[in-house]
């Protein structure tokens, strides 16, 4: 047996704990270890999550949980800064939970909401300290089904037009930058940054929010005819959940739609 | 029993058969018929893919398989028009299979290559085949992992950089457009657009070809220098298994790397 340790960082979704691979399954089955380093108002919910996860798919295993508190992202800067400082402190977090948390041998895992690929840092964080040469580690990336892939999926849509291109972007990107593409999909957007579009007459916006949960919220139309739907329903599941994921896709009406 | 036909569009991922939810394991035990409409030279493998998928997911179901010979793409003239035509044979095809090889009240399933939301058609055909009212339909999608997730997962990377924005295009619209992001991911390049940028020294590329699968082959660096071997490793696969699917992340490089 090796004396590394291993770390898996394991998507497992965006709301349904159905929605993770059977390689994924196979990942939780390996872990004796499970790191949460939750933060903000869906903080809750994001572990009772992945605790759901592991009750239904790795019922047998016997696994520690081992938690940190994240401090909160400092919001009276610049963002990028803001989410590289952070990282640094939940690098050093993690550092010491696999320091002190994780035996020799053991193999320990961070379950990623949706897809590690796509806005997350755990994988930036683990590569560093992996980098850095204090421990011997091994580590995997077990990809996971993102949100915007259940949003498409619940709007029985596609997330390109036939040949075209799609952006990926935040709420604060499509304030300052607009609409990129024919198909852009916001993440991160906590200001209806769709409700101040300069031509809103020109898309369509396929809206959901808690996709693939039980909460789940879909909205789709035109976006003039249906932004002050999204933003009520929005503010009302916010105030009711205490907290709120949502994305959306904006897609450029053809000439002949 | 509703006497409605019910048609389940599945992501299957992008070559690892391990690669399917719980949530298209519950799928694929509903069906009773998986439809096949492959073309190309990729044709044999996909389906093998299909097949074994369901030996190992739904091994006590018994499926019936429904093929169609799918008509090759017109590729003299315009490239959406191409698939746009080629799109309403293939649903005129599959109009036919659900009227003769679908019998009231059962489940038919299409398994899609990666996520059915990413340069795929099958959406867009059942959709229409659902509106046009000739057919009492129920449809829903299951999302699937896509291969530039398993891209990303495999380079143990992400795709975008914190905060910044993604493109997903083909290769044609790179090599007409440039890069359009930050991190540009690019699908359905046949000619190697990725060698005939501008700037090659301005980015890095992660490379993958057949991933998840037991072929795979992965090579990242500096565009400029690993340029070369990628083309030459693509065109020796290619060459040894008949077809070649890939595609890559460019990441342009920060001023401080
Ligand atoms: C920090 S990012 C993480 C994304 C995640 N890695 C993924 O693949 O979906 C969080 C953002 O993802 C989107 N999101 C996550 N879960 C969602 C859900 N269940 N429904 C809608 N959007 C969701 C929202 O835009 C949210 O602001
Ligand atoms: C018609 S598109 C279908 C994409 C698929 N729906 C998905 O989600 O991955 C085919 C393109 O996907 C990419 N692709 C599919 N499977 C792949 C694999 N196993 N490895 C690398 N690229 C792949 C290639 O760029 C290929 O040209």
């Amino acid at each position: 047996m090796s004396l590394a340790k291993t770390i898996l960082i394991i998507g497992v979704g965006p709301g349904d704990p159905d929605q993770v691979t059977i390689q994924a399954v196979k990942a939780l089955n390996r872990l004796d270890v499970v790191f949460l380093m939750d933060k903000g108002a869906a903080k809750d919910s994001l572990i009772e999550h992945r605790r759901e996860v592991l009750r239904r798919h790795a019922p047998d295993r016997a696994i520690r949980f081992v938690e940190a508190p994240i401090p909160e992202r400092d919001r009276t800067g610049d963002y990028e800064a803001g989410v590289r400082d952070l990282n640094a402190r939940k690098g050093d977090v993690f550092e010491r939970m696999i320091a002190e948390g994780l035996k020799d041998g053991e193999c320990g895992g961070v379950l990623v909401w949706g897809d590690p690929a796509l806005y997350d840092s755990t994988v930036r964080i683990v590569e560093e300290i992996a980098a850095s040469g204090r421990h011997d580690l091994e580590w995997e990336v077990i990809p996971g089904i993102s949100s915007i892939q259940t949003l498409a999926a619940r709007h029985r849509t596609t997330l390109n037009r036939i040949g075209r291109s799609i952006e990926v972007t935040t709420g604060r990107r499509l304030r300052e930058a607009g609409p990129r593409a024919d198909s852009v999909v916001v993440m991160l957007d906590a200001e209806n940054a769709f409700a101040g579009l300069d031509d809103p007459e020109a898309y369509e916006i396929y809206w959901g929010a808690y996709v693939g949960a039980p909460e789940e919220i879909l909205i789709a139309g035109p976006l003039a005819e249906v932004t002050n739907e999204i933003v009520r329903r929005r503010a009302a599941a916010r105030e009711a959940n205490g907290w709120i994921m949502d994305s959306y896709i904006l897609r450029r009406r053809e000439p002949d739609e």
